[in-house]
């Protein structure tokens, strides 16, 4: 599945962000612009840029404000992808994925810094105030969220609530926040306004799940980590949580929390991929895609909201 | 030496940016609100916010934008302290001094993060985009400066132009936005936001430098931090940069930096003592504060510019 063909009316319009995220490379001092040429190599999907361009559709489409406001998007979640690269000395023990481990920590947290100050500095050219705290007030929920699961790594005294809580923060809440976004911008109805923030946090929602299950269903190759990465780093998700309710007490991911050693990892993955845990949790992905599509019902049946429809499709098919 | 006296007719509105600094701390999230009390304890001496204020002071004082303002500046300046507490696997062996080193770096990291969009959000209260994308033009500058002293530890081939401009960009950038936000936010002649922006910025360098001169000079009680802390770190300043000059091939700085060893940098610490360096570097500062003094002319002799220009003498006499 392409998603080029389920950004329907918005697709060409995102050579634009693109393009913006590309001159962001352009800086006078060579080794930031190695290390951006590595963060924004370009080429990647833009699913949330293509949300805040969708989202603008229902008003007045003003690429000049909106192509920032997506780059922004973008910039805010590459940024914070860069800063999860940071890691502690007994993560590496653990061995711990990075997509940036050929740079130091201090460098890797500046270079995050310098991406949060472009996504500022675009989210400021829209010129709208209620938008720029919208973003700001973003970033502290989304950090909120990455502290929650730092704080927690290791701990297996979690519940699926709290699990749902902590994804909200860290991912649904910057797709909300694309939509919403996109239709602050483009001078919707609060009534507008609300709805697609509530498709774009459901969205997101489901979006994490998927997430988490292919770290367990997953093809290495296709995914380009190693399955059962969460677990590795001491983070229960979705499946791992439903696999310790479902064995309380005698289960592989206690046992590796308690003590990590890679076979009772692969031990877990091994049970949730033998079980319908991955079906029960797509389950729940599909139960936030169906609340993401009634929160559609009030905007006009025009083919931005088929591409808004549509594209929880790709979320729950896709396989990296 | 008491800053308070010298803060002159804003002393008073400052307990206002306290307060606003303080409110940041009433968070829901219980392990983030500690995290909070540590960096944000209060008393600190809120030198940037009282630029602001001060330059706030030639124009239409608004405590309602100025506040938020001053409150903005000081969350950049703390939220970057924080993230200078990262720290590399290798640095800890070096025996790098932190200031948080009771959080980990992933943790050190989102709440650095977490004050970013704090500054962010009080910056945007302002209500004036010049302003907020000065803001994030200023964290750029600041990155870009960190990423250099970063990239050059232990690199022995720098120059003074090298040092000035780096300091510039880590440090001068952030004292001149102080000053030249607080002159935009209160409308002043572009002739005068100028001015208090060259102000900022050559008192922000005179800043540096004595501070860097302290590293060598300074008492460790007083400064809560141990003498030569610069040179464990790998980085190189005015002082011992004038120190290779005088020594070239042969110095206990060039030595340290290709074998890091203890008596080194004690050597290296006692040589800039026992010379005149120290009176050259502040001589250098001096000068800055020369030209710091100079730009000040424009603007009509009231208490704001007179405490401007006192304090630059705090800045020259301060030990700490």
């Amino acid at each position: 599945m392409k998603t080029s063909i389920l950004f329907g009316p918005v697709q060409e319009d995102l050579a634009r962000v693109e393009g913006t995220l590309q001159s962001i490379k352009q800086v006078d001092y060579a080794p930031l612009a190695e290390m951006l040429e590595v963060v924004l190599a370009g080429g990647g999907k833009l699913l949330r840029p293509a949300l805040t361009l969708l989202a603008g559709r229902f008003g007045e489409y003003n690429l000049d404000l909106l192509v920032p406001l997506a780059a922004s998007v973008e910039l805010l979640h590459t940024a914070s992808l860069v800063h999860d690269d940071v890691i502690d000395g007994a993560d590496t023990r653990r061995g711990r994925p990075t997509v940036n481990s050929a740079f130091h920590n201090t460098t890797t947290v500046m270079l995050g810094d310098y991406m949060f100050a472009h996504a500022a500095d675009q989210v400021a050219q829209t010129g709208n105030i209620r938008v720029i705290r919208l973003f700001s007030h973003t970033l502290m929920v989304m950090t909120k969220g990455e502290i929650g699961q730092d704080l927690t790594a290791y701990d297996s005294r979690q519940t699926v609530r709290d699990y749902l809580q902590r994804i909200g923060g860290k991912t649904a809440s910057l797709f909300a926040t694309a939509c919403q976004g996109g239709a602050v911008v483009a001078q919707e109805s609060e009534q507008w306004i609300e709805a697609l923030r509530t498709y774009g946090y459901n969205f997101g929602m489901a979006f994490q799940i998927v997430d988490d299950i292919l770290d367990f269903t997953g093809d290495e190759a296709e995914m380009g980590k190693p399955v059962g990465s969460d677990l590795l780093q001491g983070t229960l998700t979705l499946p791992s949580l439903l696999l310790m309710e479902r064995h309380p007490g005698d289960n592989p991911v206690q046992k590796h929390f308690a003590q990590p050693r890679q076979e009772l990892l692969a031990q877990a993955v091994e049970m949730v991929r033998e079980t319908d845990i991955p079906q029960e949790s797509y389950d729940m992905a599909r139960s936030f895609c169906a609340r993401a599509h009634e929160a559609l019902s009030v905007l006009p049946d025009d083919p931005a909201r088929r591409a808004l429809y549509d594209l929880t499709d790709y979320v729950l098919e896709r396989r990296s």
